[in-house]
């Protein structure tokens, strides 16, 4: 193997330096013989995909050779009627995924020496992707008691070189979310040429009362731009597709940036599918909202620690270190995700799962605590 | 409609003024009672896709709403195969396309103010990409007669601010290619800093003699990097998948900022079937090199002046107006590509089609001839 010159090292750019890449959520393979394993770490649709979804893939199998629409028109149409007709087609904008949004707005705004705010613990794409564009990050952590955001130590954060603050409601890996008063009291106090991206992908989830979106406020707030996927309640989380909204000129700025044909055919009609399957929807939502109720019961009883969630996972404090309580749950067949690198140190993230799941969960749980008392 | 905040509008980076995105070939409707249409404007496989492909994508339906594989290891498995263990399985990158692995590259070593060497006519995605970082591109054309490479020129062109090259062999869409000779004699003359991005997603249907593809020289040169698609001979372009291959060192360094699970669950398999499905690969080549002869003859008959070409397309220069010349075979259900935007102005780009298609067009033409004589 020859190795690489020295005037090829030399344009490497110094802060592409992240040496790990983003890991998603690991499976997990049975370490017993007929043991049946679940994957709580992704949170992932524990009901699967929407039939109209997979109808939509199947009636698609013609013509695969050839490109697939370049722009993705039919998708925002659909969008404009799921929102009814709230936003304009030309508010939105689609791509392969809420992460590739996240990535372009990105690199829509940041500049070398440009800072980002984030507020750990926190989706790590944020911090990454920001970090490939040479921008600085500046943390302002989350508030420790409650996981709530810190607004006034976002404002003292804010310099002149601000560019985008990362805000997420509900909140990957904590389960918080922001509420109405603090949402518009750092709104009103941001100067407007910071750009607010507002991640949302867990909304359908969130039932608090002051829990609000970006939506009634992007027409009041040029700088807000809020990110959706297709890889949570609709259940298309192998097929890549997510999309944001926007205010109109600043959609049609970043859309000079987006690539032709960036999301799949097959993806594009599966989106467009399960976009208006609402029983897929509702029973996507109740599933989530009625299997929280079993298990903060079974956490309760077992002297669990658990954060309360808007969203269809727990952040959970364990007994044991987070590295044990991973490795005892994965030789129970149970797959959950440590989230030191979210900025939760000592903490894991457990998705709600089908019944099943979570019985299989409690089942574990129980075998620890009977474990840890002897 | 709230109009955009001067604020915001401030914090748009000048360069991006890229008017229109990127514009893929067209379809076309049928202008007459069953008319039947032919796509022969965006250089698809004209036999379809590999029927593996296609049972690959049918058992790979179950498990939608999970994340697909987060890297491309079981498809860089199948590619160190298909090359047969000539490269070492980290010496590739896959992602959601060609056109993304040259997004890629220029993000890796392009910072503001860089330079860019392209030689149009030339696929527009490396202009337009390289635009949207921030670089100065320096376009050094082909020689006009014949379209070879200019390598004096490139060589003159070179300063210390040259980032990247981009070479294109076959190239789009002019339909000639980089004889070993040139390809030799530029890569010893050019300083070993400079990034050479060697496209070669046409290779399958180059069959001539002084042809080279990067493979036998990325050993020899760090600088080197190939791109190679599964849009083209694998028949795949709606499931967006490419591949590169380079010096294992920068690959390393490349595969630092390559985001996760970039390609959808059904693209992965359907690439990975199709790799090793050599006689779908056959049977494409075939096609296009038997269709060629045809054409060619065709052409020849009819006086249509069209350039030799080593790819499934040929540039032609039209017996009228580029414009009309479009607009006469789209009234005959033929779609076919302008290519002005390339470099290539009043001229057209016409895909081989299959025999059916390709007599259609000729009737066309034998039509558009007996038009212009009367």
């Amino acid at each position: 193997m020859k190795t690489i010159s020295k005037s090829i090292k030399s344009l490497f750019k110094p802060y592409l330096t992240v040496k790990n890449g983003y890991k998603g959520g690991k499976g997990i393979s049975s370490t017993k013989e007929n043991q049946k394993t679940y994957k709580l770490s992704s949170n992932e649709n524990p009901i699967g995909t929407s039939p109209r979804a997979l109808q939509a893939i199947k009636n698609a199998l013609n013509d695969l050779h050839l490109y697939p629409d370049a722009t993705d028109i039919r998708l925002r149409e659909e969008l404009v009627k799921s929102y009814n007709y709230q936003l304009d087609i030309n508010q939105f904008i689609c791509a392969s995924s809420g992460s590739e949004l996240i990535d372009l707005i990105i690199r829509a705004f940041i500049r070398e020496g440009d800072e980002v705010i984030v507020s750990t613990p926190c989706f790590v794409p944020y911090k990454m992707f920001s970090t490939w564009s040479g921008a600085t990050v500046i943390d302002v952590p989350l508030i420790k008691e409650n996981y709530a955001l810190d607004v006034n130590n976002i404002i003292n954060a804010v310099t002149n070189k601000t560019r985008i603050i990362f805000l997420t409601s509900p909140n990957n890996p904590t389960g918080s979310y922001i509420s109405k008063n603090k949402f518009e009291s750092l709104m009103q106090q941001l100067p407007p040429n910071v750009v607010v991206v507002f991640d949302e992908v867990y909304w359908h989830f969130a039932d608090a009362e002051n829990y609000v979106r970006a939506l009634n406020y992007v027409s009041k707030y040029p700088n807000l731009i809020a990110i959706n996927s297709f890889s949570k309640t609709y259940g298309l989380a192998s097929l890549r597709v997510g999309y944001s909204y926007m205010n109109i000129e600043v959609a049609a700025y970043l859309r000079q940036i987006c690539k032709p044909f960036l999301i799949t055919k097959l993806s594009l009609e599966a989106a467009i599918a399960s976009l208006t399957d609402f029983s897929f929807i509702k029973q996507t939502v109740d599933t989530i909202q009625s299997e929280k109720i079993y298990l903060e019961e079974q956490f309760d009883k077992l002297g669990i620690q658990y954060y309360p969630t808007q969203a269809n996972f727990y952040l959970i404090t364990p007994p044991t270190t987070s590295n044990e309580f991973v490795h005892f749950l994965a030789q129970e067949g149970i797959a959950i995700r440590p989230v030191d690198n979210f900025g939760a140190v000592g903490k894991v993230r457990i998705s709600i799962g089908t019944r099943d799941a979570n019985e299989a969960l409690v089942k574990a749980l129980k075998k620890l605590k009977i474990v840890s008392l002897n």
